[in-house]
């Protein structure tokens, strides 16, 4: 292991108040199986904020986050196989894992039994180091928790795929959607919009669950067949026993049992977006008379990552983005937490040194 | 279809409040396609006690309780086929469903599209008239919602199969419990006793949870690998992540959370007891950052509590019961209310003659 390191330069907190500011540090020259990476775009989450912000209690001063990266590979350690310098890829929301409890041997490192090393807040699992993410010119990964971006897909479009996409992706996959399901997206943000694209693709009719009707023609764009404004009774009554999957994207605690009954029997509701209390409390009635499954789901394992890139690449599926340039960052942090942006932004990184 | 009935007689309430009391009534002369039955041995459920005092708010009275039926085969309808005078057989929780909707078509007649008709206090699909349960001399019961009570099963002991039996069996067999899985059961009465004794015959390792020390020794005489109490906050903790299922059979309000976390990541939460708000919350973030799933089951379709039956049979399985005289009905009801009864009461109706 090289004790070399080099300079590099991001946008990071000093503390909860703070706002994001340019901080040199150093990142560590590549180990054996590391890929030093050069980055291009970063998409920003709202997990970002609330990280920023330490919301969660656990977050480790300074935070400089990003975990959907897209960059150019600039160097690679002597062990590196599967990429070489200038190969266009991808970093999620891992870096690293235990990589031999069960959820990593069965490729679901986002379940790793200790824990997996998230990209920016995490000690190192070699030197302890705490990671920092992309909102940076470089980061260096373990190669196998790097991603390759399939050539087709415009780069700063498919950033928000390694947070935004997999995230929707992978319970849709886990469950099984398939042709003629009927899957119900609650909520049309980041997350939302890009479960609405992969349950089109996937071959499900698919229906757009929002408060405000206005929003229709959009989530039609998107590919919704279908729109039910949650908010009236009689809709929602309407589809009462008819959806086999509903993707729950919505990030703020929410009734659901008015979404539940919309499911026929042996219909699954699956969380990506709350993290809090389930309140209104989910009537047991709701789940027990029709069999129903209120299930969970967290971004997804690095193969199945690699899988919905190249589906994403196949379908022409990219996140539609607003480009952003890193010195306004503050501002869009406050745009975010307002739901004022379609629907992710971007970083540009060459923004950085402009 | 003939318009002849003959004379019954059964335990009804008049009332909300009334006890329960003798009745003569009509039965039906059995249709083309029925079977009439004389009921020999009546399982006593805890919900006989909530549609008696309509605690759930539909009750029609006069209510003749009694869905875990066990008898002998009196008379068939000219087009039944599959049973014979003299059969021994059993009805469960249900006697007619549509037949026709895509629930039915799956063999899963406990969803029907249209509601099934309750074994006492719905409408017969034909006539109109209200269901009467099996705390009767006799019922008359559509062919296809008959099942056959497999010889080398005591006929007393196989009545709270028809529900006790099936609303465990049913979930374990759809969520594929097999060898080597770990299964806690919430609860060790009616339904937690059979939970224990399918699981452990499905070759699960099997752990009793429960609030009471003292009951170790009966769980594992029951079957149970191993006994957590719930309330003991390190035995809980020990437990964190290490079950594939738990069958949840406590009937009124806890928290869940608890339980969650003792199950691995894509762990199932089976709630087939609790039909009310799940308060306290559930916290999202146990089902979210695991992959677990919350799920409820109700009863079994017609085919798979033929195959429970099957099952139980060859694996040695009845209900713990105590012996009921029908004219101790009332008590019963006040014992069960309390917990007092290892596990089931089983009418013995020759009580009802003497």
């Amino acid at each position: 292991m090289s004790n070399v390191t080099y300079n590099a330069i991001g946008y990071a907190a000093q503390t909860a108040s703070a706002p994001l500011a340019p901080m040199q540090f150093n990142r560590r020259a590549p180990r054996p199986d590391d890929v030093a990476i050069e980055v291009m775009y970063c998409g920003v989450c709202h997990s970002d904020i609330h990280q920023v912000h330490n919301d969660w209690g656990f977050a480790v001063y300074p935070v400089m986050p990003g975990h959907e990266i897209v960059g150019k590979v600039t160097a690679v350690g002597n062990d590196v196989t599967k990429y070489k310098v200038g190969d266009l890829v991808g970093v999620g929301c891992m870096v690293d894992s235990c990589r031999e409890c069960s959820a990593c041997k069965e490729d679901l490192e986002q379940y790793c039994l200790e824990g997996f090393t998230q990209t920016y807040g995490s000690p190192d699992r070699i030197d302890g180091t705490t990671t920092m993410g992309g909102y940076s010119d470089s980061i260096v990964v373990r190669e196998d928790f790097v991603v390759r971006i399939p050539e087709n897909l415009d780069p700063a479009s498919a950033a928000p795929l390694l947070c935004a996409g997999i995230t929707t992706y992978s319970p849709l996959q886990h469950y099984g959607v398939e042709p003629g399901d009927k899957v119900g997206v609650l909520g049309m943000g980041g997350l939302g919009h890009m479960g609405i694209k992969f349950a089109k693709a996937m071959g499900a009719e698919v229906t757009l669950f929002t408060r405000s009707a206005a929003k229709a023609e959009e989530a039609r764009r998107q590919g919704a067949d279908h729109v039910i404004v949650s908010t009236d009774a009689e809709q929602m009554k309407a589809a009462a026993g008819s959806f086999d999957f509903l993707l729950d994207t919505i990030p703020v605690q929410h009734d659901l049992n008015p979404y539940l009954e919309t499911l026929r029997f042996d219909g699954v509701h699956i969380l990506v977006g709350l993290i809090e209390p389930v309140e209104p409390a989910v009537d047991a009635f709701n789940l027990v008379f029709k069999r129903r499954v209120l299930a969970g789901s967290l971004i997804g394992g690095i193969a199945e990552t690699q899988e919905m890139l190249d589906f994403s690449a196949a379908n022409g599926i990219t996140c539609d983005i607003e480009m952003l340039d890193i010195k306004n960052i503050n501002q869009a942090f406050e745009r975010v937490q307002k739901g004022d942006v379609k629907y992710r932004f971007v970083i540009d990184m060459k923004t950085l040194k402009a």
